[in-house]
Order: structure tokens, then sequence, then C-alpha cells
């Protein structure tokens, strides 16, 4: 069964939530550079967890309740470029242990946080911590574009790079503007963990080849990690 | 001019936000009654919004630019009902005003707040207040359902009630469920400025005659607000 | 009955707290133009307030238990101008939410806020919102001036304008500084619910025309505010 | 000079603060015991300071101000007894760093608290540690009753015991009621610096022999802490 | 060069901090099963963070200076268990922004974490995200038991099993008790990012077959795990 | 009885907690002049506690349990001299407040603040305070410089002058530095309770006379000191 939060009332959710798994989006509107659209972390985690859910709700083992897309995150490193609306990670993190504490409240047990954007996984993780022990919900999350590295045949996600805007022309050819060839290849910090607001100034605020991105690709993409999120909502299904 | 902030890009917003409208909708997503989809307060603000700014941004002084809804307002006296999910006043105040700064950042000067919500009431003003001052953004903050009332022949809003039933029935038939007649006129508090767990419960959590709200009031109704904020936003561009 | 909660002991408040409406008034030390005295808006709120219970609380269905005045507000918006003691919109709120969550560890179970500060509108609103689930205290707040609206004859309001200069000076004529004309009617901003740092610079920080307030004039509609706040507090007696 | 923030304009104040010392006293509303006011604490910081002002300000080397009177402070150990408003410490933090930021924003750079509550004494000293460094405002502390050890001849003040029953009788005899004769001495721990909600219950909430307290002895010990109080402002308005 | 940032005086400091790479070892104080001292996880990451430093110091591209271990940490879901001192992950978040501004505050420009317990992850992560942009310092995270998946022949890390158990052996047999066989495998839940207190309780706190654990094992894998981290601070001394 | 928390587990913890005595030392990281290491705050406080529970733990009435000890305090009126790592009084006393919050839901009754840091005293008192009340936990704090004076022979303690510098020659010469004559004699405030910024400046950061310090005094009075505050363990273990 799948439904969504917003769409239904208290009665039906009142006889849900106990056994249900709420399914929460959450992305970011931030500058994407000079040519991809600010939604792009929440109008693509969006799109992912609604076409996995559809996939494979009528096997899941519990129902899927979809929760309304948070399209705000933690996007102060991208306050320079302009174009961003950014919560600092200390409203973040109250916002989500809000919403668990209002999921606890409702009845839910269950939540899987399905994020967008690279600077809200550090929140995303403590505040899946928090709520587990705060509330006693059982809280999964997950960053939608690591599900592609499984799948082994898409470059490494990087930041309104080829992965990402592959991805939204898939979606809306709208939401990308004309894209100029770069020189070479570019990219964030080389080592994994490292945060630096220099580093992003150094490649004007987006990672690699945006203009090698195809409609094409961002659909075999999309594809594919739809359906790995799905598997993964199944296996949710059962352990959560 | 009209423009989604989250459907372009960074380039173009560093040229339109110095001279644009920045328009929030908000709401919430609560218990409305056992009838109504509970996402009905951003539902409808984002709606409204959407078609005043359709109806006059080619004759407005000044760009019109939608940032995305937000879904999710302060609920806490809807928390005993179920099906709510709600931020506490002051996590949505941090919200606000985050929100505010990233605008002021990314060279934003003005700002209105549409809100769908009762319980949001306080906030919005007083994070209008804040930010004008905190970052010199220039706020205006108004209730959709206000403007129903200038026009003289709609209902007291009320809370899931009539007035928001017809408006739900004219978006989408399908986010409200089987209503039965209440035997008498139900309200809240008679004396405006008074909150009260106990009136809530009283009440069942919602108020009036949701069973006799029609689609073809709703459209109406729906039509009247529209226009009415559509007014509104000709004279903010002149005034903010 | 009629006291005051620091005039009196733990032994009698334990007793008239289960039954009685507890008054909080609150105001603000800010900027009032070059003439007015900082106090006023907590002047006036305490006095009103003071005045009204004084005239209807041997016909009040409860008790009337006046609290300590509060004399700080939301005034980071009269900063610039000087002479401001101000408590940021975070901060009135959580001294809001204490003292409510007193009330109720202390037995009561009914607050009237009594604002005497345009700034403090929307926390009163947050706030009474707030304590109304979070403690189960039914909590009503009203600004002073609005009971002046309903009598008809008073002007707008404004802030340190011919309304509260003459109110301060039937109150004591000493709080007012020497006035000069100004050439022409001044305003904040023309439409309401618009929150701009820029407007209040344009007016040097107050309204309209304090120079024609006279004491004779303070003191009609002081007895109408008053005779106005007693009417509320008799029915508020009954309602909350 | 000597001067009442509240009672005089932005344009006095403007030119007073770069100069003044501002003399902030701070209390509690909280229980004292079954027979004495529970305003006792911001009551007597009140009038100590005003009577001490009023005896050395025109010797002293700088003006003083007085605001308002804080009547709020942390008071959650007595929550238990009733009759109590209470901060919690985080917003008294909050509430006196916002005053001392609103102080230097106005053009202070000197603030005394004068503390009526022991249990503010430590947010009292933290706020003036942490606004010496944020706002590089020079700001002394002290709680108005130590001033009394040094006179050598009054007992160790307590909690609504004789010595504050004695000044409050000083004060008003209205704000003391019926006082029973207490079998033996009692007091709080006996160890200085413990907290311990224990110790405060087996106390019934207030200390040693509030029944042997008289107006006389309030009278003499008031003039003795005004007397003090006098002579620390003159060294600070030095010092500061 | 290797310092202790707390066995210098200021002066050393002030000409090093510019150059130099600050180490923040950060672990908790928490149950660790019946069996295995509280202390474990910053006592670990404060030896590892030591041996590593010791070991390349001389060969590294800048001075390494060590902060004082964090002994606290985000251990909330371990409260439960008994003998567990945690700070919230709000708490947590404002002690890692407050020592990354004293950092930037005292010319620092790059700093490391070095975690030592897995309840911290998303706060050092978001952390690190937040002083890059709000301090302008480079910040790195990592865990170093990540360290050991590298090595390939080191178990899952777990909680208080095996991996820690021996490591904590090969520091101090008197900080290991005596250890009961378990009759089968246990474990954490079985999906990567889940949070469940349910999980927690149903292993009794503790994950594997400490009784496996040998000092001999534990100093193969701490020389392991210092050897790492060592190539990896020389990586972050080109890097950073 | 004497152990450190972190050296044992949460077996033998559940069963000393009830009855024993949590000591927890608490200092800074911050500058001490050009000559004294930056830990010096946290490394007297603790190693003041250390010997003093050595000295006296077989003959206390209670088991003393030795919490780690935290080495960062609230500093801020340091950082303009480098070398500083502080938390600001909002954050240190949401630590110590989350410490008391576990100590309680570990069993523990009974907590001992050691404090090694001038600008902590403030925050001690307040969290202590609050925490008695919060969590019903006995809640004591003293300053170990404090029990100098009681002995009558030790000078006034100041900050880095011959004081604190004997006591760390004491423990470590490594950890001073050369120290230079100063020509006369310099202190901070004459006023106790005056806090400023511009007298730190006006100090360079430390008073009186470091340079007269040696290791001979600083073990006398580091014996004198431990003495003390081992006669106050055996005090608090009769009385907390």
């Amino acid at each position: 069964m799948l439904i969504s939060w917003h769409h239904t009332n208290r009665s039906e959710l009142n006889e849900l939530l106990p056994e249900a798994i709420v399914i929460l989006p959450i992305g970011a509107t931030e500058q994407h550079g000079p040519h991809l659209a600010t939604g792009t972390d929440w109008i693509l985690a969006e799109a992912v967890t609604k076409q996995a859910a559809q996939l494979v709700h009528d096997r899941a083992a519990r129902p899927l309740v979809l929760a309304p897309t948070l399209p705000y995150g933690a996007s102060d490193h991208h306050l320079p470029f302009g174009g961003t609306l950014s919560l600092t990670p200390e409203t973040l993190l109250a916002v989500l242990l809000d919403l668990t504490r209002s999921l606890a409240a409702s009845g839910g047990r269950r939540l899987l946080l399905v994020n967008g954007h690279g600077g809200n996984i550090g929140i995303c993780h403590a505040a899946a911590a928090a709520a587990s022990s705060r509330y006693d919900v059982n809280v999964a999350h997950l960053d939608y574009w690591q599900l592609a590295r499984d799948t082994g045949d898409t470059p490494v996600p990087g930041h309104a790079g080829i992965f990402e805007t592959a991805l939204v022309l898939a979606q809306d050819e709208a939401l990308v503007a004309e894209r100029h060839p770069r020189s070479e290849p570019l990219s964030g910090p080389a080592i994994d963990g490292v945060h630096s607001a220099e580093s992003w100034r150094r490649i004007d605020g987006y990672t690699d080849h945006p203009e090698r991105a195809t409609t094409e690709a961002g659909r075999i993409w999309f594809e594919q990690l739809a359906g790995a999120l799905g598997d993964r909502l199944l296996e949710l299904a059962e352990a959560l």
C-alpha cells in the first residue's frame, strides 16, 4: 500500500501509522552552478522516492506513507554563490527531531529519511540516532546517490556535475540552462571527509563536467536508482 | 515576470533577487478532522499563491519569485488527534529566520510570507519583524484566509469546516473523505485570541459543518481569494 | 477579588490559582521618539490593566491575580535609535513559555497577556498557542490599544504619536519632553503586516503628530481603554 | 545625577549612556514560605537600589541610570511549593545577554546588576563575564544581601527567614502574613555551595525564624544595606 | 613537529597555528557491556591519535598540534544500560562549533577530528561542514575504526565486541573485566544506517564475541590502525 | 573506595552510583600569559582532585568516583590573546546539565564539581542549582583555589601569576617557559565582581609576578590544597 501523508486524513493515518514505514524525502534549495536548477536536490530525492515506492509498494511487507518533502537543507557552504535558501545545521536538526517527535505522537514507529543533499548527511545521521533513543522510533537514513555507487556504472555523484545534471534533464529539460565546456576535470577535495570553503570557491561551486550530461544517461541512472531504492524499501519493510 | 526559485539557477536568481519580491507559501501538515486531507493548509496556501501570481505577474511592478512551499508549521495543538507532523514554535521561528538570512545573503530585499495555518500566525509575525531588523529585508506576511473576510460573502474560515473543505474539494475531490452531518453548529473559542487545548478537544478538532461544503462553492471562494491576493501582490510590488 | 501575585504569599496563591485568571502585563523599554519616555509601553499596559481590574473585579466570575509587569519586550527594530533595552524574539518566547510553565506548575489554569507593544504581538500569539498545548493552560492575549479601535473615536495608535503621548501625559506629564511640530503627517508602512527597518528610519522612529497630544484627551482615552478592557475581563472570566 | 531609564527619552539617554553607570535590579517572584510576599526578592532589590542611589548620586563620579527592575529570576527549585513564576537558567542568561547587547547598542559602557535572589547568583556571574567580552561592556554584579554580612550585626540572610521578613516588614507590613513559631532553628545545607531539592523540602521552603522578625530591625538593616550599596556605587563610579 | 596544545603556551601557539594541523580526538564515556571500561572510546581515540602522530610527525608537511581529548560524546542510546555520561547531539554540535570558532579566533586554519564513537559520526560530519563555512577553517573528520576496514584482516568493529575489547586489552588489561562466552553471534541492525533502541536492548548493549578478544590481537590491530592514521595525517598535511 | 568512571564498567557503576559521590574536575584550555601552559586550569583541577581523593578515600563515608576531566571551559575573555579553546557559557551550561542528566539516568545521586577556572564559576553555580531541581541530584561545586585562601599563607590566586605558575612548576617544569620580570605589581579589577575586557588587555592577560614562582612553593601549596580538598570531600561524603 502506498499513500501520501498529506493526501489522506487522520482517520486513515491513525490506522496505518502503527504498522507503516513513513518515508521523508529531504533535499535542499541551493546553487547548482550557473546551469542547474536550485531545487535539484529535493526534486531528485522526491522523484526517486516516489518512483521506488511505486515500483515496490504492492510487494512490501508494510504500508508505505510518503511525508511531504522537506525542500530546505543545510546549505550554508553554498550561500556565497547566491541562489541559496539554507537552514543552519542547528535548525535542521531541530526540524527533523520535531518531525520525529510528531511521528511518535501520531502513533508512528518507523521512519526512513531519503536524503538528496551532501550537506545534510551529518544531521540526518545525528537526527536518526537521537530520535531512536528520544522517541523510541526506528529510523533509517540513506543518501539516494549512494545507491548509484552500488550499481557500478555511474560516475561519482559530485555536485551539479554530469550525474545530477543528467538526472535533472531526465526529469525536465527546462530545469537545465546552457552549459559551457570546462577545459579540464574539476573536483572537490580529493580526500574524503574534508570540508573546505576554499575548495568550493576553487571549482566555482560545481564539480566535473555537467556539459557532458545527457537526458538519455539520466533516464538510465534514474531507473537504476529507483530500482535500488525499491530494493532497500523491501529490505527495510522487513527489518525496521 | 514569474518564476519558481527552485526551477531556475543561481545566475538568473543573482540577477533577479535585488529587484524581486520573493513569495514563500507556508502551511502545515496536521489533522483536519476525520474527513479532510492533512496537507490542506499548505496545499491551499500554495494553490492560492500560484493562482494569484499567475493572474497578476505581468502587471506587477517587480518580478515575482516563488520559493518552495514550507509544508510543515506549528501544529502542536493538533498532535493529540493524530496525523500531525508539527514544528515547535521555536523551530519554526528558526526556520523562517534562517531562510530570511539566506535570502539577504543571496541579494534578496523583499519577502512575502503567505500563510495557510492559524497556528503559524504569531511566528510569521515575529519572524517578519525580526528579519526586517536583523537582515534589513522588508518582510510582509498575510494569512490567505483573511482575504476572504474582505469579500464579505464567505463564512468565518474555521478549521476543516465548510470553508477549507470546499476549497479542497475544488482542488481535488479525492482529498476529502465521506463527511457525516453534525447535529449542531460547533465552534472554537467564542472570544478572539483565546488558545485552549480543551476547546479543541470539545469540538473533536474541527469546526462548523464540513458536510455542507460543495465543490462549486470552493471554486468561487478560491477565485475570490486568488483575486484578492493578486491585488495585494500588486500593492506590495509598489510598497515593499 | 483582585490581588497582586507579588504582594501575597504562596498559601493564598495555592488556594486562588486553580480558579483565578492571572493577568500579565507586558510592554517594552524602547525609544519613543525624542520626546516620550522609553517606558511608555509597559507603563501604559500596566496602568490600563490595573484600572480595568479595579473597575470590574468585584463583578468578575473569577478572582483576578496581577502578575508583575514584564518591562522588556522585542524591540530590536528600535535599537538603531538608542535608548532601547530589547529582548530577541527567541528570548521573549522563552520567557513567556517559562512563565506559563511556572503558572501550570503552581496550579494556575488561566492566563491573560495584556500587551502594550506592537513588536510583541507575534510572540504573544505564538507563546499563547504553544502554552495552551504544552502546559494545558488556557491563554488569552490582547493588545490594549486594539480596544481603542472598538470605541471608534481614537486615532490609529501609531508609535509615540498623538495616541501614546496623550495617554502618557495623562499618567504623568513629567514623562513627556518638549515636542516640536512636524510639518506633515507621517506614518509607518501603509500596508498592514509589512515590517521594514527603512520605513522606521524614514519617520525618525515615531509616527504622526505627538505635538498635538493633550493631557485631557489622554484622560478620556485612558478611561475608554480601561472600560473596554474591564468588559473583556468580565467576558474572559466566563469563557477562559 | 540620577534618572530612571524608563522615565526619560532617547535624547537624554543618548547623551548620558556613554558616561553613565546603568543599574539593573533583578529579583524573583517565588514562594517565600507561607507568610512572606512572593515578590520579596525583587521588591527588596529595587528598594535598596533606589535608596542607595538617592543617597549618593550627587556625589558619584558618573550619572546613575536605573533600568526597570527584572521581577523574574531562576527559581525552579521553588516550583514544588507553588506561588512561583520562574525562568530557567538558560532563559535568564539569554535575557541578561540581550539586555547587555542592547545597552551596548544604545551607547552604554557600564552596567551594575544588583541581585536580590540566591538562585540568580550563577547566571548573573556568567552573564557579566560573557557580556564583558561579547559586547565590551564593563559589568559588575553584586548580591545586595552580601553587603549585610560586611556590617557584622545582621544574621545570615537565609530565605524568607528573619532577615528578609524584617526587611519586607520595613517596606510594607501588609506584605507579611501571620507567622507561627517554629520549634527549632532550621537551615539549608550546612556546607556552602551545595544545591539539593531534598534540603529545601526538609525545611518547607524557608529558613530560620521569620516569626522573630520585627519592623524595627528591618528598618535598621535596610539603612545599613542601602548605605553599603551607596558606598559600592561610589567605588564603582570610579572603577567601572 | 608534534606538540600538545595544553602543554605549551600562547606564544608558541600563536606562531604555530597559522601553519599547523590541529588534531582533536573525541570519544565517549558510555557503557561498553558488563566487561569493558566505559572510557573505551576516548581512550582508544586518544591512544591511536598519539601513536600515529608520533610515527609521522617528523615527516609531516605541517606541524601537528594535539588538542585535549573530548571525553564525552553523544551516547543517549546507551543511557538505559547505566554507566553513561552523554551529551545530547545539540550540545555536542555546540561544543564542536565553539571549539572551531576558538581555533579560528586563535589563528588556526586546519582541524582534524579523530572520532572514536559511532554515535558521534553525524555530529562530527555536521560540525565539520558548518565550521568550514562559518569560520573558514578547513575541517576533516574520520572515525579511527574505519581505517581498520582498509587493512582487510580485522573484524567489523562493533561495540564492545572482540575488536574494541582486544584494543583495550592492549592498552591496559585492567580495563577489561571477566568475559563470559555468548552462545551465538550477536549483532546490531543488519542494515546499515538503521537506528533502533530496540535492537540495542536485544543484544544487551554490546555486539559479537568480546570473550574471544586477546591482548595479542589488540596489539596487532592497534599498530595497523596507528599506521593507517599516520598515513592519513601525512596526506592531510599536504591537502588540508 | 576510589575509582575512575572511565576505567571501570557499567556493572560496577550500576552498583556504586546510588551510594557514591561522583567528582567531575573542570578546567579550561586558554592562554596563561606568554609563559604558562594553556592547559593549566584543567591540569591543576585534575591533579588536586586526584591527590585529595587518594588522601581520603579510605576514610570517606561514601565511594568516590572520578569522572573524566572536562578540559574546556568558558574562556571567551581570553580569545583575543590566542591559544584559547573556549566554550560559550550557553554551551558549558548545556554540557554540565547533560552530564548531570546522564548521572541521574545512570542511578547517581551526588555530584561534586571541582572547578579550576575563574570564568566557569557562574556556570558551575547555575548548573548545580538547575541540576538539583531538574534531576533531583545533589550537586556541590567549589573552586579549588578558594581552598588556598583558607590556609592563610598563599597569595591571592590571580591568573597565570605566581600562584598558578608555582603549582604548574610542581607538576612539570616543562610546562613553564622562561619568565621575564615585570617592573611592577599588576592585577585585575580592584573591585570584586567586575568583568572587563579592557582590564585584561591592560595587564596583557596575566596577573602579578609569575617570575617569582618556584617549584618548591608550588609543592607546598599543592599539598595544602589537596589536604583542604580532602577534608572537604570527607565533609561532603557525610552531607551530600
